[in-house]
C-alpha cells in the first residue's frame, strides 16, 4: 500500500453490554439484550454504518456467575458471526476461540465454513485460555501451564493452516469422464506433532481468503512468539508511542527471525474511548462508567489493583515503572499487564495522570469527538499502529456516538474510508493471501 | 394430538448432490455447487416451498477421497444451518454432529446458540461416528469400540441436557438494586461421570425450545438404547409395516423401561423416492441413478453387496432372512444393515423384488407421484411411522419434483400442512418441552 492510500483500520468490540463492567447502568436497552440475536444484529448494522473493518467478539467458554458482574459472553461467537454475516453485508467478524479446548480439525472446518458462507469476512482470534473456570468445563485436568498452552496453540495453528489448504478445487486438472471431481485436488496432511495427530484432508475447500485471517492477542513472550509466527492482526494494549513502537519492532523482528515476512502483520490494539461535549464531561463519564464514581474512586481502585500502601500513596508523585511489572508467573494474562509498566518506562507520570491513560489495561482516550479522532490518528499516522480495536464502554450507546461523531471527522481528515470497497477482510487489511 | 389434526412430518435430506452416489450425472447444476452457500440457500428455499419440517444434513468430519465418489459432506452442518436459518424463515434444520469427537460444553453451547438465533428451529442429530477415516482426523487413537461410543454418547447427552437447562433467565427473581441480573438463575451442574467432568453452568441460556430437539439414528441395540433414552426424532430404516411396528414398539417399550414417557418419540425413517410418469420410467431411473444401468446391474450389485455365490444365485428364488442378518461386530453401522433381514422376516421376496424395495438400506418408493404419495401415507396412516426423512436421489432436481408433484397430492389428501403454523420445530412435531 502506498502512503497516500493507507487507511486507518478500525474494529469494534461489543461484548454484551460494552466493555466497562459498570457502564451497563448508563446504557440504553434491556438487560435481556445480551442473549437476543436481534440486539447483535442492530449493533452490527450500527457498526456497518460506521464502516468498521470488523465486529470483534471476545470470549470465554464459561459463565461468570459473580452476582455483582454481568455475563459478558454468551452466544457462541462463531455461531453469532455466522448468523450476523448472513444479515449484514460487507463488515468482517472477529470470532475468538480457544486452541486449548478445541480440536484443530473441527475448528479449521468450522472457521473455513464460516469464511465461505460469509464471502471471506472471518477473522479467527485464537486464544489459549487462562481461566480455571474454563478448564473446569472441559474435564478434570487443571489448566495447562502457560508455556504448554502457547506451544500447543502454535502447533494448533500449524495444523489448521495445513488443513485450510489441503483441498483446493483450483488445483483440479481435467475431470475424467464419469467422475465427479479430480480427487488429487485434496491431499492428506499427515501431521504428527507433539500435541496433535491429524490425517486430513479437510473436507471444506480453500475459502475466499485462502484461510480466515488470524488474529492473535497477548503480549507475554509466549504471546509474542505466537503473534510473530501466526498472527496477521495483533490485538494488544499500547498506551504510548514509544511502547507501541517497541512492541511493533519486537513482533516484526521476531517474525523475520522465524523467516516470516513481517509486512503481513497489522497492529490494532484495544482503545477505550469516552466522548464528552468537553474534556470535563468525559472525565465525569469515565468516573461513572468505571464504577468508581470520582477521581478519588479511580485512585483508590488504582491503589487496590496494584496492591500499593494507601498510607504512603501520593497520587501526585511520579510512579516507578519497575514497581508495575507484572509477575510473569501470575495466572491472569501477563501481556496485558505490561501496558502500564511500558507506559511508565517512557513517560514520567503520576497516578493521577496514569488513571486517565488506560482502562481495563487498554489505552483510554477521553475528550471531545475531535480530541478522540486526533488521538486515534496520532499513533496511526507514523505507523506505530495500523488502527484500533475500539472498546466502547456501553453498547450500543457509545458505538452510536462514535459512528455519528468521530467517524465523520476521521473521514474529513482523509484517513478513513467513506464506503466499503474491498470484498474480503484480508483485502481490506491489505494482507497477503496464503500460498 | 387428536387424529383429526395429526399431520405427516417430512424432513428432506440433501447431502451435497443428493443421496444416490451416481445420480449426480443426471442432476442440474455445477459440480462446484457442493461448496457454494448459495446452492444450499436455493435448496432450502425449495424445501420451504415444500413446507417440510426440516432440512436434514448428515455428516462425516472427513473428506472421502475415493476418485470414483463425490464429496458428500463439506461445509460444517451447524454453520450451514445457522446461515441458512438467517436467510430462510420457518423451516427447521437437522445438523449432524459426533459425540465421539466433540466436547459436551462446546457442543451444548453451539447448538443452543443456533437454536436461539434461529428462533427454535434446530434439531441436533447426535452420531457416535463409525468411520476410521474420521478417527484419524482426531488423534492417533483408533476408533473406540461401538459399545464405548454408545455409552459415551449417552453420557454426552446427559451432560448436554444438564447444560442446556443450567441457566434460565425465567428463574430470575427480583433484581437487586445496582445489579445487572439475578445470578441464581444459573447453577453449576458438577457432572462427574465415566467419560466427562463438566462444571457448568452453560453460558448460553435456555433457548426457545428448552433445548434443541434431539434426533438419533441407528438401530443396533446400542442405538436403540440411545434412542430410547434421549431420541425425540428417530431416524432409521424401515422397509415394511411389520418391521416398522416392531421397531417402534421396541424403542417405545425400552423408553418406558427407562422411565421415559414414550409419547415424546417420533419415528421418521429415511425414504428414497424416484418419481416417473409411470412405474416403468421410475424403474429405469432407479437403474440409472443407482449407477447399475439395468435390472441385471442391480442384481449383480445385490450379489456383490451380500457376498452371494453368483454361480448358484437365482434372482427369482425366495430369499432366506437369516442369511442377511449383519455381523453385529462389523465396522459399519449395524442398525442400517438390519433393514433387509427385517423385511425378509416379514415378507416372502425374491432378489428381483427386494432390489426395488430399498436403496442405500432405506425404503425405496418408485412410481408416479400418486404412487409415491400413497406409499408415504400408507405407513403413516396407522402410526407405524410419524413421517419420513426424504432422501432425494438428486439435489435439487428430485426435491423440486417432490415439491411440485407429490406435496400437492399429500395436501389434497388432507394429511400434510398447507402452511407453516407453529414457530418451533418442537411444536411442529408436537414434542413436549423439557422441564
Amino acid at each position: 500500500m502506498t502512503s497516500s492510500t493507507r487507511k486507518l483500520n478500525l474494529n469494534i468490540g461489543t461484548n454484551t453490554t460494552g466493555y466497562l463492567p459498570n457502564a451497563w447502568k448508563y446504557r440504553t436497552g434491556s438487560r435481556h439484550d445480551i442473549y437476543d440475536p436481534d440486539y447483535y444484529r442492530r449493533l452490527t448494522e450500527l457498526a456497518h454504518r460506521g464502516l468498521f473493518d470488523a465486529v470483534f467478539f471476545s470470549d470465554h467458554p464459561a459463565l461468570m456467575t459473580d452476582p455483582n458482574g454481568r455475563p459478558f459472553h454468551t452466544i457462541d461467537p462463531l455461531i453469532l458471526c455466522t448468523t450476523l454475516a448472513a444479515q449484514v453485508p460487507d463488515i468482517g467478524f472477529v470470532a475468538t476461540m480457544s486452541s486449548t479446548y478445541n480440536s484443530p480439525y473441527n475448528l479449521a472446518r468450522r472457521t473455513q465454513s464460516t469464511d465461505i458462507v460469509s464471502g471471506g469476512r472471518l477473522i479467527v482470534n485464537i486464544v489459549s485460555s487462562f481461566n480455571p473456570g474454563v478448564a473446569a468445563n472441559f474435564g478434570s485436568a487443571p489448566l495447562p501451564p502457560r508455556s504448554e498452552r502457547y506451544a500447543k496453540a502454535s502447533e494448533f495453528l500449524d495444523v489448521a493452516k495445513k488443513l485450510w489448504s489441503s483441498w483446493d478445487p483450483a488445483r483440479e486438472g481435467d475431470i475424467q469422464e464419469g467422475r465427479f471431481w479430480d480427487s488429487t485436488s485434496a491431499h492428506t496432511i499427515d501431521h504428527a506433532g507433539e500435541y496433535f495427530t491429524v490425517k486430513g484432508p479437510l473436507n471444506v475447500p480453500r475459502g475466499p481468503q485462502g484461510h480466515p485471517v488470524i488474529a492473535q492477542a497477548g503480549a507475554s513472550e509466549g504471546g509474542i512468539d505466537l503473534a510473530a509466527r501466526h498472527g496477521e492482526i495483533i490485538y494488544c494494549n499500547i498506551l504510548s508511542r514509544p511502547a507501541g513502537q517497541a512492541f511493533g519492532r519486537k513482533v516484526r523482528d521476531r517474525a523475520a527471525a522465524f523467516g516470516r515476512d513481517p509486512s503481513g502483520i497489522r497492529i490494532v490494539p484495544g482503545l477505550v474511548f469516552i466522548i464528552g461535549e468537553n474534556r470535563e464531561e468525559a472525565l465525569r463519564k469515565h468516573e461513572l462508567y468505571s464504577g468508581t464514581g470520582s477521581e478519588d474512586g479511580l485512585l483508590a481502585r488504582f491503589v487496590k489493583e496494584y496492591d500499593l500502601d494507601p498510607s504512603t500513596f501520593d497520587p501526585d508523585a511520579i510512579l516507578d515503572a519497575e514497581r508495575f511489572i507484572p509477575d510473569p508467573n501470575r495466572l491472569q494474562a501477563v501481556g496485558m499487564g505490561l501496558g502500564l509498566s511500558d507506559l511508565l518506562a517512557h513517560e514520567r507520570l503520576t497516578a493521577r495522570q496514569a488513571i486517565r491513560r488506560s482502562e481495563g489495561h487498554h489505552r483510554l482516550v477521553l475528550g471531545t469527538p475531535e480530541e478522540v479522532a486526533d488521538a486515534i490518528i496520532d499513533l496511526w499516522s507514523d505507523g506505530t499502529v495500523d488502527g484500533y480495536t475500539l472498546q466502547p464502554p456501553r453498547a450500543p450507546d457509545d458505538i452510536r456516538e462514535f459512528v455519528e461523531k468521530v467517524v465523520p471527522i476521521l473521514q474529513d481528515r482523509g484517513v478513513y474510508r467513506t464506503r466499503y470497497e474491498e470484498k474480503t477482510v484480508r483485502d481490506r487489511y491489505g494482507l497477503p493471501y496464503p500460498a
